[in-house]
Formats: C-alpha cells, structure tokens, sequence
C-alpha cells in the first residue's frame, strides 16, 4: 500500500495549520489512484510530527511511503531536515521504501500556476 | 501598461532570494502577453523592498500593477503587512490601478499542483 505524506513546517498560528489539513485533504481524491493511503505531518510547532505521521502510515499498512514538502524554497528544512527525519525512519524500517518527493517551490509546474493565478486577475 | 510584481518574503539565505529572481524571470514570458513589465519584491531580508519595486514598475511606465503574494499560507504577511504597503502606494499615486491577486496556497491550481507532483514520483 501506497502512502503520501504532506510535510509542511508548521506555525504557530492555529488557521496555518489547518491550512495544511485542508490541503491535505482536498488532495487526498485527487491521488486516491496512486495512494491509498494519505496524510499530513508538520515540522515543527505542530502535531503530527513526521516521524509521527510516518508510523501512522505504516501502522495502516503502508509499505511505500512518499514524503511531499509544502515549502516553497530549497532552505535547510528542505535540504536537511525533512531527509535526515526521513532516513532515520528508513533505518527504523527497513522494509519500507521511502520517496521524498521534490519540494513545492522546486517542481515544475510553480511557474504555470503562477501565470494561471495572474492572469485570473 | 500593466506590471506584474512577484512578492516573497525573503530570506537570509541568499540563495532563496536568487530562487525568487530566477522565478520571476521564469514567469515573465508566459504572461508576456497580459503584462508588459514584470518585477520582483520581498518583504523584508532582501531587496527590492515592495515599495522600491512598485516605483520601478511606475517609473517604467505602469499604469496598473499587480501583486502576486508567493507565500503558501495566509499569515500576517499575506493579510496585513503586503495589503498595508500596497494601499500606501495606492495614496501616492492615485492614477495607478492596485490589484492584488491571491496568495500562492490560496490559490485554485495547488492541489492540482501537488496531486501532479506526488505521481510523478
């Protein structure tokens, strides 16, 4: 089983968070296909951690889990943190394979919906 | 003439805010059409300031400039902080038209976006 995990920093502010809950869960019908199993994890400043979140997929049954950065520059969350959380899971399970998606800000595509979002206006 | 300013938050790390030019510049020809000018801005960290950048657009003669927030959630930045510098410069020069356009997150097309992202994994 497929799992897709919405990694976003966190903030401190409430309604940021559940920003990302909400993107997570629009989202999840959209890849429902490809994974069947999806949630959200968060930095820091907010639960479910990653680690959290991960052990939660394979707790589902999850033996491919997909790790997909909310940010939108390549900064030492993207670069370090997100990953070394990631290969320590890795290590914790060995059976699972993990994918770490390219971050927001760095995928193709930023640049289309950005001409989309100014052209609407 | 119409502008287009893409405006980020900025950062310390000066690779991310070289991230935002080569953005900017990315998006400039795909919306060649509706605009004629287009430019860069962050909040603060980094120059060009918000204010800085809409004078440019002005003196190169725009007379409709638009905001696009590239930030993912609708914090403080995105609700007070960018609308506040924008009205400001909507008092100075009353002949130029302001729009602000959706911040980034807020924007239909993201889960698009990321729905594409994690099935190209």
């Amino acid at each position: 089983m497929k799992s897709l995990i919405l990694v976003a920093h966190g903030s401190r502010r409430t309604v940021s968070n559940i920003e990302i809950i909400q993107i997570a869960t629009q989202l999840k019908p959209q890849v429902a296909d490809t994974y069947q199993h999806t949630g959200h994890a968060f930095l820091e400043l907010a639960q479910p951690s990653i680690p959290d979140a991960i052990e939660q997929a394979i707790k589902a049954g999850a033996n491919e889990v997909t790790i997909l950065p909310y940010f939108l520059s390549a900064g030492r969350h993207v670069s370090e943190d997100v990953p070394a959380l990631v290969k320590q899971k890795q290590q914790q399970h060995p059976a699972v394979e993990f994918k770490l998606a390219p971050y927001l800000g760095g995928a193709g595509g930023i640049i289309d919906l950005l001409a989309a979002i100014s052209k609407k206006i």
